[in-house]
């Protein structure tokens, strides 16, 4: 990458951040009535559905205290923080079990809680900034406590009612790869102090049972023993999803100047994008079946936005730490398919739901699952790979 | 609708029956080793996920059944149909608490029990089926069983853990839509005796709750008192659905001669038609918003085969009701609509998953969703109705 590149991708991902994606949600998502975060937004920002949900609630709180943390100490980032934290304390747990919702009413009234724990995991990201910007320990303490009931009911989901029974035990990448991305976060926020071992034995699960260097691909789900169950769900990959894997390993072999996560990293990001790149509209595909059959889900084939913010990070940061000419194409082919066709050119922001081909299938901006997050940590990511990059 | 054009749909829909749909089923979806139906099919036939689904058992055998019936006692269906029952019958069923799974292995073992009982009601009809064609009153209880627990549990779930707290109750279409078709069915097959209740409380449910005629639409979900409710899922329109719907209470006012119900019946067709066919590309889109906003779900604008299906019934039987030219032309449209883009020229059957625009998204054609169903029971439904219009 010449100096020039570099200085202009850097513009666009910290001038993306801060002068289109941040305003956007600051200016529609803050509920200045009843706290929290309404990201369930029209294109041009009308809320269009006043509920909430408690990954946002998180995920936004994080991005924020983050940024806080990170690039400069604003008074009304770190405000907005606290009121999303305010919001996750009041409405986000049900006192009967301790767990947290998953979806709430405008006002906190429960709607749903799900069988899984990542409203916790992104709670306890968002308190450890909160600690980071103010010192206040009750911050840590709640992220400490969160981050712990997150591993214990992945480990033993207890009082929760499953989805499939016994016959046939499976193992979801979803668990380890967050653990990865969230200890990392609280090592760096609160000084979780087990966060290296979670982190080591995480890289080891994901390495054990969901990489097949025979088949060259990162299985999304697995038998208890990581045997592949060749069936709908088994042969199911999400290349976006082991590609953003892949560069919490790379990120971690940054930090620990470990050649040995870097290739690891490197391998996860070569197999799912020769798997996941599409080749014939460009984009990273939803799901892709491990054997080129049919996938079950109805949206395999759709471009969504999260797989290629993930793309453009890992892309980017292997071409860092290796200087592989081929990530720097890839990083070129996934940013520019992904600027042609996702932001939204009038009302700013990206769109989130495009069909295969590019051409847009929603022209929503946000719900329960699209809020602050993706973009915007690929946009500071970014920044911060390409700064080193240019001061390096 | 000319004679020669009855007689040349007559012909389309009967030897696309008897010729295409049911010999691609019988031929890739009968399981000779352990009994039932495996109905996860690539395009060609071959079976590319061994797991079963308990609906797809019950509405082939039901299909086999009906078909033997209706059509002609050829031995082969009868068979299958036995075949289909005692897989069903051996592994349906939780002992722990009587109720149906979902999903389970090729061998029967549990994979998946569901919140809803729908298992239950296409096992119903099956069984019904059978007691017509065997007399055997053993078929005739288990049918009788099977309809009295699906209408108890979902009047009252008893000791299922439910999706979402009681905040904000809801009461969902489908319901009431599903126990009309169940109670018809089992009301011709072994006359159950309280069929005529049970279809007239549940039009008056749809009549009560679901229909909002200042708003010209048919709700799929609305709160415990018919509100409704402006959020993603209480906007969300099933148009093909609705449309579905439509033509279990048009069916009835036309085997009771009653003009009030053909009248109800066409009120719903004429609302979901509007909202649901697809001006730009043709054929009815899966889901749309009642405000026009964009819709939650990822497959919203695609075009799936049943609402195709159950819109080809609707206004065929529309029309022959009430002669109105409208329902012919509309008849017309989604007819041509649907055969330009969703038979297999090459291996027979229907595709499934379309994109919006047509082109094909999967070339699955069957899985525990897709089966021996919807598009069989159009040609055979659509059959009936043009050989009465012919006679006629």
């Amino acid at each position: 990458m010449t100096p020039e590149r570099i200085q202009s991708l850097l513009e666009t991902y910290r001038d993306g951040l801060l002068e289109d994606t941040l305003p956007f949600w600051i200016r529609h998502a803050v509920d200045r009535r009843h706290g929290g975060f309404i990201t369930s937004l029209d294109h041009d920002g009308t809320v269009i559905d006043t509920d909430k949900g408690l990954w946002q609630q998180g995920r936004f709180t994080w991005l924020l205290g983050e940024l806080y943390n990170q690039v400069e100490p604003r008074q009304q980032w770190l405000d907005l923080a606290i009121a999303g934290a305010d919001f996750i304390e009041k409405h986000g747990f049900d006192p009967s079990d301790g767990r947290m919702w998953f979806h709430v009413t405008r006002d906190g009234g429960p709607i749903r809680k799900r069988r899984y724990a990542f409203s916790e995991s992104f709670a306890a990201i968002a308190f450890g900034e909160l600690f980071k910007a103010t010192g206040r320990s009750r911050y840590a303490d709640l992220a400490r406590q969160l981050f712990g009931r997150f591993i214990d009911h992945n480990l033993d989901p207890k009082n929760t009612p499953q989805k499939f029974t016994d016959t046939r035990p499976t193992r979801a990448l979803g668990f380890p790869m967050i653990t990865i991305a969230t200890a990392q976060e609280l090592r760096d926020s609160i000084g979780l102090p087990d966060a290296q071992t979670w982190i080591d034995r995480s890289i080891e699960t994901i390495r054990r049972y969901h990489l097949k260097p025979d088949l060259k691909c990162v299985m999304e789900t697995v038998g208890g023993d990581g045997a592949i169950l060749d069936h709908f769900d088994g042969r199911t990959l999400t290349p976006g999803h082991a590609i953003e894997g892949a560069w919490f390993i790379l990120w971690e072999g940054k930090l620990r100047g470990d050649e040995e996560l870097v290739h690891l990293g490197c391998q996860m990001l070569d197999w799912s994008w020769q798997r996941g790149w599409d080749s014939e509209h460009g984009g990273i595909l939803y799901f892709v079946d491990l054997r080129g059959l049919p996938v079950q889900e109805y949206w395999h084939d759709m471009k969504f936005w999260w797989p290629q913010n993930e793309t453009i990070i890992a892309t980017l940061l292997a071409y860092q730490l290796t200087g592989d000419a081929k990530y720097a194409t890839w990083h070129q082919q996934i940013h520019d398919w992904a600027y042609a066709h996702f932001p939204d050119q009038q009302h700013g922001e990206w769109f989130g739901y495009l069909h295969r081909d590019g051409s847009i299938s929603s022209r929503l901006k946000g719900n329960l699952w699209k809020g602050p997050f993706h973009l915007p940590r690929m946009q500071l990511t970014c920044w911060r790979i390409l700064n080193e990059m240019r001061v390096g």
